[in-house]
């Protein structure tokens, strides 16, 4: 462990931070967890104040994940910037940084693996296959390692989301999960670490994509039906980007299955593909009332 | 929860049991888990003592876990005494029992599944497919809801015990767990629930197993290859026995693979069907020297 000059604490090693944060030790002390893979932004940032109004103390752990990159997906090309990262975790208050490396998170692997169930079907989990096999390993991990009352997670990742509910609540994981908003670029473009990996003129088309989101829903609290929403969104986005759909979907939300009479609360989810790098975005919106809860 | 006239804790609910054991009221009272599916016997019994030398307080769950018995396995027949369950933890000295019923456990069901590796490839694991998957996932969730700081099991279950070393390594979960001995009958078959369900006769001849694994260790430890031993075990059980053999197998342990030269334990591991009921045994050994290291 270091302790950067701004007061931050570094932490490389499992056995540290598990000393660091041991229950026997901080007690009463609340510890909220806010897991990235770093490349900060306002988006987690956005976490990490969530995480400061309900916690005595707030970690983050800043890992890119290999286990949740497929063959062939951007693992290497993730962009990385662990200096810049420690200046806006320790800016944002952030009490103490776990950083490990692929070494000590993975020494070893008896092949256990953790599968998601249907709600990996669509979406993400459809285009990324193992992608949230990664997602729930890591996450199982960095819970036993934190052991943090509150855990915070954007709704940007919103199939991640719901699938990591999923998990707390079969498996009776001991964190609460919190929902944390999208935080969004003036013009729209939701906060992402691969933003920078667009080009100039795709970065200038890509808020096509949540304008197009916010006219599906609009559509859809109209009375549309899903998949002509979804048709229409891909439209828009098509003709006013150079970007190619992953797919653009409407699912039950947490569920991610079909619509039905009873579901409350329903995500837009749309990817797409520009020449470097794939853009998620979603607007999630109450069936009763047209509000989106997502934003 | 109600207390019995013996002053054990009775807890049938998940949230009870979290708040007697929250750790900001145990502070640093360390807790002992023995996970049991009832019926307990001497074997059992042996885990709770070695649970009350390590630790202040010992739990006990008795639950028969619906997701580890396949179609068509004995989980109806699985022989259950809640009173002289009782009864039996609370003169062993058990603190707390836990015994949730099955909608308690598995209210829902999002379809995560936690799959096992290689481990699980042989022995029971080839038998019983998804037997493992199921251990894992009551596992995982007894160990969040209670929390343990140790957790004992039984080497006759010496499979599943290597198998949740291998969860517990790779997935940081928070316990350490503590091997415990095979206990035996006087004429050495090994203490299970499942014995009552043998017939007389069945019963008379079961202690052929342990007789066999006795003298398939000797000839290994005499130089013969596994599978001479193999073959000489199965025979020993066949001559002596009505049952018959599912598998008689010698492995690296607790790796679970092929006996290589750097291999240090091994293995001899195997399951018998009488006509109602299916026995394990194992005997497990040093290769240096060979110490039976199970016993």
């Amino acid at each position: 462990m270091y302790v950067e000059s701004t007061g931050i604490q570094v932490i490389e090693t499992i056995e540290e931070l598990q000393k660091t944060l041991n229950r026997n030790e901080r007690k009463d002390t609340t510890v909220g967890f806010v897991p990235t893979m770093g490349f900060l932004h306002e988006g987690h940032l956005s976490l990490v104040s969530h995480a400061k109004e309900q916690n005595d103390i707030v970690v983050m752990s800043i890992f890119v994940n290999p286990a949740q990159f497929g063959p062939g997906e951007d693992f290497e090309s993730y962009p990385r910037d662990r200096e810049k990262d420690l200046r806006l975790a320790s800016e944002a208050g952030v009490d103490i940084v776990f950083i490990p490396s692929v070494e000590e998170m993975y020494p070893a692997d008896g092949g256990i693996r953790i599968l998601p169930g249907r709600q990996a079907d669509e979406l993400c989990g459809a285009s990324r296959p193992g992608h949230f096999d990664g997602v729930l390993k890591v996450v199982l991990k960095l819970f036993n390692i934190v052991d943090p009352d509150r855990s915070y997670f954007g709704m940007k990742d919103a199939q991640q989301l719901a699938i990591i509910e999923t998990f707390v609540r079969d498996f009776n994981l001991r964190t609460a999960i919190v929902r944390v908003p999208i935080v969004r670029e003036e013009d729209g473009l939701a906060k992402s670490s691969r933003n920078v990996n667009l080009t100039a003129i795709e970065r200038s088309e890509a808020p096509a994509i949540y304008q197009a989101l916010q006219s599906g829903v609009e559509m859809f609290a109209d009375g549309a039906n899903p998949e002509a929403v979804e048709r229409q969104v891909a439209e828009g986005i098509i003709a006013n980007s150079s970007g190619k759909i992953d797919y653009v979907k409407i699912l039950a939300y947490p569920e991610l299955g079909p619509v039905t009479d009873d579901t409350e609360e329903i995500i837009l989810a749309c990817a797409v593909k520009f020449s470097s790098t794939r853009l998620i975005d979603n607007i999630i919106m109450s069936t009763k009332d047209g509000t989106p809860c997502s934003e």
